[in-house]
């Protein structure tokens, strides 16, 4: 079964507003093991509308249409899918009856334009509206003699999610009439490039077409790491997972070494975890990060129990007189150190973690843009580490937290 | 001329990310008087990236290919384009020089898959790259015999970014033919929302429609403010000027009030500018924002010479130790005026920023989620506001830094 997406919308276009409902009902079908192989975004032009429907309808199952049932002059989500029914657009008084009683219940009359609201192509099944005034539809649709439908759902978010669980993931199951369920685990990486990981897992990659074997992807997510995705398709959840744990183990044989989480777990937060489990509090000194390492940890709800504060020492008198650096260049292995166990001291924490570098685009201290030194202070470890990292000021920067915290995680997993 | 969008990743249409490149693009074609018509979004197939990609080629005069020139066996876009083309794909040695001195540069030697970034479609033109390792294509292709054009570029945001500036941008205006020029000028705005900004310039809109006057578009744009965008097109690049500033006087004759900057001007820059100007140093004292004041600040090169550094005291005691805090509720306006004194003795500044608030989902100190206290002392001025934030955790950490800043701003003007 394959559902495909058309975003309905000349805002999504101009880049007014950012497209993610489609994202989100990919995500949904992919759940419910519906493929979703090409989702479109086109403006409120009836034409265009009409077009891309039709395309789309050559290869996929289902096309759920999303956005362009308001009640103005440009929104024609209805027009163009009655022009592929090839049936007339008829107004359903009771529709009308719900949609002014709405305005009723908020006190207000009803626009006239809200009539349009109303209006079903022949043969359309309505999907009730619980939260807008747009009521969603589902339109069977007969293409080169095979039966498809059309599904249309407002594109106010909210309004959107609501129907696509309430009304069309059971339908479009129904439809489809397999019981084949999809799973996925993210890996989550950091220490090798992507091509990197792709050399270390180019056996595993060449059993991957095989059935019953999960399909493995690769996604680069910046200061995130780079992410490892397993999917899993089977008769049932649990067949998924076993798939899922056997390739998880397959992978990890090859780069345990990397990984430092799974799914929804972010080098913040496993590094907190570990603080907690041990009963540590934790203290950053930073100066080229300016502070995005606290921003980050603090990202996170509850961190107040282990991370303490940061000081953010960008100025050199500021390293001296806050944190008793004493080392003549302040972008040096002996500065990181002291800037670590400055921390730690001042602010009364288990563990001191420090960044000191050089963002860009000039040097400093006679070392080039991309130097990081990463000191690390606490209980059995005391280190340094120098790092050189690639790219402009801002990917510099987000790699020097992901990059200092997984080197306090090792610290932490060895003690 | 028509420019449509193909982005490619199966990570896409899972909603494991979503598809802001797509929108930036059409914002930025828009701004160029080109039409973006249709964008769609397809995964790691060759063979639908093909059908896609050929489909969009019957309608539009260009397209952009958005992702898949990574190394790894999953990123096929060079292959789908040489298909389109009918040609074939060969490497260029001189590429592969590039990107393993890339790698060179950084102490690694390059894996034996990047040699696939190498490879060019013949009769293509590269784009250089200058971040990332993946290069841009120019791909000249005949449909109908009508000449178009394919471009492609990397999906990582900030490589594709700068590439479509460089070098997509002013190949499209050359082969659209057309001598019209279009200039846009942004005003940056803080303190009103969408709607209320509409309210407030409904006589200016009203005009809009008229010839030689500019589009005004508004941008919700999180901690960077609400934009206010007029573009202009007109034969040469002064009348568009004469519009811009005459249309930029007259809004500002309506909301002058909450304007912070114009085009490229953030409040992070704009509030370091009035503190270089008057010769004043600042320091930053944060609670609720963990880093983020910090972070923003020192995101642009060359603040140091005003920034001299933050505290981020996240812990109670920490406020009290480090900064001298005594008033009993540290989220409190007391709290925020010695938190703002405190950083600022502390770190030898002459100006004191503080931010202490609830971020969220619990409240603290009596106080609900959304509360926000910034101190703020420096020559001439000691105060302290009382701020209620929207959103969950991240956007109320965000608007409190925007925010913050704003009321810095507000004192440095009238100082």
């Amino acid at each position: 079964m394959r559902c495909d997406v058309l975003a309905v919308g000349t805002e999504l276009l101009l880049g007014q507003i950012i497209d993610s409902n489609s994202a989100w009902i990919g995500g949904e079908l992919a759940a419910h093991g519906i493929d979703s192989l090409v989702q479109v975004k086109v403006g409120d032009n009836v034409g265009r509308m009409t077009t891309q429907l039709q395309r789309l309808l050559t290869d996929a199952d289902a096309v759920i249409v999303c956005g362009g049932l308001g009640p103005t002059h440009d929104d024609l989500t209805r027009e163009a899918i009655a022009t592929v029914m090839g049936v007339a657009l008829v107004e359903d008084l009771a529709l009308v009856d719900v949609i002014s009683s709405m305005f009723a219940a908020r006190g207000r009359t009803m626009a006239a334009n809200n009539r349009r609201q109303a209006l079903v192509p022949v043969g359309a099944t309505v999907i009730p509206q619980t939260r807008g005034t747009a009521p969603g539809l589902i339109c069977p649709v007969v293409v080169d003699g095979a039966a498809k439908v059309v599904y249309a759902v407002p594109g106010v978010p909210h309004e959107m999610k609501e129907m696509v669980e309430r009304a069309i993931l059971s339908d479009l199951r129904r439809r489809s009439g397999t019981d084949a369920v999809i799973a996925s685990r993210v890996l989550r990486t950091w220490g090798a490039s992507e091509s990197g990981l792709n050399e270390r897992l180019d056996g595993l990659i060449a059993e991957l077409d095989e059935p019953g074997v999960p399909t493995l992807a690769f996604l680069a997510s910046g200061w995130n790491g780079l992410k490892i995705r397993l999917t899993a398709k089977a008769a049932t959840i649990d067949e998924c997972r076993a798939q899922l744990d056997t390739w998880e183990a397959r992978v990890r044989d090859e780069i345990d070494d990397i990984v430092f989480g799974t799914d929804d777990e972010t080098m913040e937060s496993v590094v907190l975890d570990l603080c907690r489990q041990a009963g540590l509090t934790l203290a950053v000194a930073e100066s080229v990060t300016g502070g995005l390492v606290g921003a980050r940890l603090t990202d996170i709800a509850g961190s107040s129990d282990v991370f303490r504060g940061a000081v953010v020492s960008y100025a050199t008198d500021v390293k001296r007189e806050l944190l008793g650096v004493v080392a003549s260049q302040v972008v040096s292995e002996e500065a990181a150190r002291e800037m670590a166990r400055g921390v730690r001291d001042r602010l009364g924490a288990d563990v001191g973690l420090a960044l000191t570098g050089v963002a860009g685009p000039a040097g400093q201290d006679g070392q080039p843009a991309g130097t990081l030194f990463v000191g690390m202070v606490g209980p059995g470890f005391d280190d340094v580490r120098h790092v050189r990292l690639p790219g402009q000021r801002e990917q510099m920067r987000q790699f020097s937290v992901i990059t200092a915290l997984d080197l306090l995680r090792r610290h932490l997993l060895a003690g």
